[in-house]
């Protein structure tokens, strides 16, 4: 029996993951802002066979309320300015051919007639290899950049994404594949009958379409969704292609998983419908020992200070600074933030009964994700597991700094992974929904249509 | 003495600009959708060295509001659906080197913290060669695509208009050139002292800052607007680098242009600050009268009720189709939609003594643009007349169809103007602004620190 291939996305967090990363001698500072590397990063990812390069997304400088109120210790975060990920997709899809584009867009901070139109118009531009990770703003500092004094409570923002998601997937049916005549003796362009009004009216949004922009190659973008609370769990089981999840223990990822794959036959969907991959982040030596003295090397780079002030974006409700460093962890309250990283926290640090600062630490490392400390092949070895264990579909690769954990992933796991039959050698298709293996999601309107035929 | 030098820009308008435009046999009816045929024709247009391309935009498909009520006129019109142009714009930005990038969008139905950041993100994408076209919605259609029932009252729109673009500039300048020190020996990423939070407070937005997009290789985009009511002059002598218009007789343009080049030193600003770009419409023939066929071709593939579609844009307000098509032109009630080109309309009709069926030709042909009908150089006679009296600092070159007019004019009218050094031969700088000779605006942050020291 030949094995079940991985999915591999590329998490490009530049300039790093790790919160110290750009500080290390390889480390290529220039990431945030430069178009020619993520080209560069995009390219090799390619030549890789990822499945996807996946952005981020935040519409603030994080920590701005913080800073506005004489907090000084962001000015050693990296993470400050970026590009913005749409235009970057679009302008990645012109130097690439088969790999895929996703980025995140919040559904808190947009309207959905304009995220339906810029993802169906790079689905158009890449020929069919874009994505789009619906989300709703995690990021209080978001808010103050959108005319609102207070962040969107959460419960208020499902709500809102929810019906979101029913907007844009509706405007993007408003064409059948077939709508365009073009017809040049008639003179008839196209035929309105293929052409359909959304007439969308409902508690946050109305639109009434239909969308101008035409059915895509791959029919509509992928949709990922990176949230895994309650309500995060049940939207994706009824509307995501791909999850995104932080997931570090086997056993609880095997769990996630199970659960929302269980959901997915309630809404008429394939148990193969839906690909389920957490971060990763590779550390990856010649040797076992030369992978961890890499770690630990970036470790030394990252003070105290820096990391519990990255770990205070999910510490709202007690003041982190005021507990002992080598004491033991404080329970974080779960807040209208970024909730089941909270959870995720708080687990770790239990179970392992770790101090303030060893939390502080690994969460700045990492923000979360699953650390893979070691040589290529225990790499391969723990992926393969999660698959075989039904913990993952794939995973998404997070690297520390750019560009060399990123090459090591290339140049020492892929190809390990694929002698053991573990991913692909060549892409199966053109477009991204053929690659992840996904259907092309029927028009609502031509179906329904071909049953009253 | 040398001469004046134009600036030129090449209005992708695809299909056509001309409404029957894409039924010639040599039209390229792909260009609505087809980003490789955009990206020819972006490549064709830097190698003929004009400043820039430039992307009109609609957040509707035009006509939605009529074809709800049942109207099945549209179906004849080519521009239904197109690329959305900022995504476009950016990948356009990997396959060109020089030419400026500039596209609409409104400041009606966005957010000033999103336009900000991506503009200013194709800023660096194209290293310094991105521009936006600052309107308010004059297309009545996209009301109800953003939870309004109506469209938003002329003045409003103006005012808030002004508001958008005090916030955008504003976030333009959130961070110094040198703000950015990733140090790491210190630690150190950004100087606190060189990042600015705009804390805006208006009446329509209230935007804290900072933008998370650093400042660009030519410190922020070029503007350009393209209103040319009495609140659009006024607003474009205080905030814009470049102006697009609608001109059709010399002394009406000449006025146009003193009047807003006038307003400029009110505002601090030099006579050659602001360049003034009338949009024209070449048809190019080797003679005078193989011009003029190629120009009645066109008008027979125009049906009468196409052109009557065409015009009913610009006539809310009376029952156009009530009208005899072979009297007198009705004069066009001025609305909240696109009233200087109403003006444009009935000053026309009148000064012409034109039956509503010429009229309804002439705009279906050019949409309000002026048409030049002839050799190449007529054409080049036509434009050196209009540079040489200060009715214009460049022209706006807009295509019937694709590929056969914008070859015409590149391959035979730029070598025109070449040989009488009208234009350049090769491209002045690398940045847009380099290239339209315009100034590159302090940041005001930056200004006030100096003037304090």
């Amino acid at each position: 029996m030949s094995k079940r291939q991985m999915k591999l996305g590329a998490f490009l967090s530049t300039p790093g993951n790790h919160l110290a990363g750009w500080r290390h001698p390889g480390a290529d500072v220039d990431t945030d802002m430069s178009f020619r590397l993520y080209m560069r990063l995009a390219q090799k990812a390619e030549r890789a066979k990822f499945d996807t390069i996946f952005f981020q997304d935040t519409a603030a400088v994080g920590g701005s309320d913080a800073m506005l109120r004489g907090d000084r210790s962001r000015e050693r975060l990296c993470r400050i300015v970026k590009l913005e990920p749409t235009a970057t997709l679009a302008a990645l899809a012109v130097g690439t051919s088969h790999i895929g584009l996703v980025a995140t867009a919040t559904t808190t901070y947009n309207e959905p007639f304009n995220i339906a139109r810029r993802f169906l118009t790079i689905d158009h531009i890449s020929e069919g290899r874009c994505g789009w990770n619906l989300v709703t703003s995690q990021i209080e500092d978001e808010a103050g950049n959108f005319n609102r004094t207070e962040h969107v409570e959460h419960a208020l923002r499902y709500e809102r994404a929810e019906e979101f998601y029913e907007v844009v997937t509706g405007l993007w049916d408003s064409w059948e594949a077939d709508a365009f005549l073009k017809d040049k003796a008639s003179g008839l362009w196209f035929d309105r009958e293929k052409m359909h009004f959304l007439n969308h009216r409902g508690k946050h949004f109305q639109v009434r379409g239909p969308l101008n922009v035409s059915r895509s190659p791959q029919g509509r973008p992928v949709v990922a969704q990176a949230g895994s609370s309650e309500p995060g769990k049940a939207l994706a089981a009824r509307t995501a292609d791909v999850v995104f999840t932080a997931q570090t223990e086997l056993e609880p990822a095997r769990a996630f998983y199970a659960d929302v794959k269980n959901r997915l036959a309630a809404h008429g969907r394939g148990w193969d419908d839906l690909k389920i991959m957490p971060g990763i982040t590779p550390v990856i030596g010649r040797t076992m020992e030369e992978a961890r003295e890499k770690y630990e090397e970036l470790q030394a780079l990252l003070p105290d200070d820096v990391a519990l002030t990255a770990l205070s974006r999910f510490t709202k409700g007690i003041d982190i600074h005021a507990y002992p460093l080598d004491g033991p962890f404080p329970e974080l309250p779960l807040t209208n933030a970024a909730r089941s990283r909270q959870q995720l926290i708080n687990e770790m640090a239990r179970k392992e009964n770790l101090t303030l600062r060893e939390v502080a630490r690994r969460v700045s490392a990492a923000q979360g994700h699953r650390v893979l400390v070691g040589t290529a092949a225990y790499v391969a070895d723990e992926l393969e597991e999660w698959i075989d264990k039904d913990a993952a579909d794939g995973f998404n690769v997070i690297c520390n700094y750019y560009p060399a954990p990123f090459d090591d992933f290339a140049d020492q796991v892929i190809p390990e992974l694929q002698r053991r039959g573990l991913f692909r050698t060549e892409y199966e298709g053109a477009t991204l929904r053929e690659n992840l293996g996904l259907p092309v999601p029927p028009n609502r309107y031509a179906t329904a249509r071909r049953a009253a035929e």
